[in-house]
């Protein structure tokens, strides 16, 4: 386990189509000392993709050497590229005292649990349904068919593993939905756990 | 451990003077479906003490038949008088899917964990340090120096407990100190663990 009590860490899984970028949007207005988790990969950036906004763009021979160095969370090489989690941004914002929002999917939020000690609040956002997940994947029109049947097939198991989280959104009403968000989000920042007992103790008492 | 899933609970614990009743008050202009925990005692009532509104008041047949009956969650005789936190009105209120929330000291909590299997949020309020704690005692001019002197000490005691809490909230400022609370409350009602697994996933599917 790596030990970073300073910070916190959110997380938020849940799948394409259920609201979360919007509902994050909500969050970032309220909380400024932030990180959002970004992978790294060894892929090319698309049209308009930027280096450390959209991904970490590295060479092949980097990603390698972080694998030997540990330094990963978790990573898979799909195709023949890489994608991971870099563990240093994430350990230097926790020591920053950030929150760390990571938007990851079941396994992610596993891993999280399993390799990183620090205060983890999680978050399963979901529709309703899963009609009024396939109306809003279809309606936006962004991804192919083959695609959306994809996300679909995800949702259909991922659903099954709210119960692993903290919290369920059902992001039926969006100011609801985002008014729960961002509660979670400030709450999470004064979990008991993350204050210095014998700091606050001894300042208490003088 | 006895095990009611609906409601939810709500524990708030820090010493006498840590605003603890003004920030309730926030939290019920915010959720019209909780449950406040009531005592039970066998004491007379005093000038303007309500029965159901300041304690359940019986007599002492009736809390000793109910001790035998297992019906508290936990009883103390003081001098000559019996004071106990019963279980009924609890056990009734979760099944209805009610917030049940304590104002409980430290033991009260451990004795909650130990004995409810409902999912429970814990709160620790306290002043930002032990000398605002003495100002506000002595200036709501409520109880004697012997009182004060006496929720000083355990105030004292007390505050070594904070880590075993899921939050710590400092009341220092108000609004802030209110805004987090009336969050836990509002929050402790989305936790995954409340939603019924196999509805939830059912549903979402068709």
């Amino acid at each position: 386990m790596i030990s970073e009590k300073k910070g916190a860490i959110l997380i938020l899984s849940g799948p394409s189509g259920c609201g979360k970028s919007t509902l994050l949007k909500e969050v970032y207005k309220e909380i400024d000392d932030y990180y959002f988790s970004i992978s790294t990969t060894t892929r090319a950036p698309r049209v308009g993709e930027q280096n450390g906004v959209d991904y970490f763009f590295v060479s092949k021979e980097e990603f390698e050497e972080d694998i030997k160095n540990d330094g990963f969370l978790e990573y898979a090489k799909v195709h023949d590229n890489y994608y991971g989690t870099s563990l240093k941004p994430i350990m230097k914002a926790l020591k920053e005292g950030k929150l760390v929002i990571f938007d990851i999917d079941v396994q992610g939020h596993e891993i999280v649990r399993k390799k990183l000690d620090s205060i983890v609040t999680s978050v399963f956002i979901t529709t309703p349904n899963l009609n009024i997940l396939k109306d809003r994947l279809t309606s936006r029109d962004t991804d192919s068919s083959e695609i959306i049947e994809k996300r679909i097939k995800n949702a259909k198991t991922e659903v099954e593993y709210f119960d692993t989280y903290d919290y369920l959104i059902i992001n039926d009403n969006l100011e609801l939905a985002a008014k729960q968000l961002v509660s979670i989000a400030n709450i999470t920042r004064i979990k008991a756990k993350l204050f210095d007992k014998e700091k606050i103790v001894s300042n208490w008492l003088n």
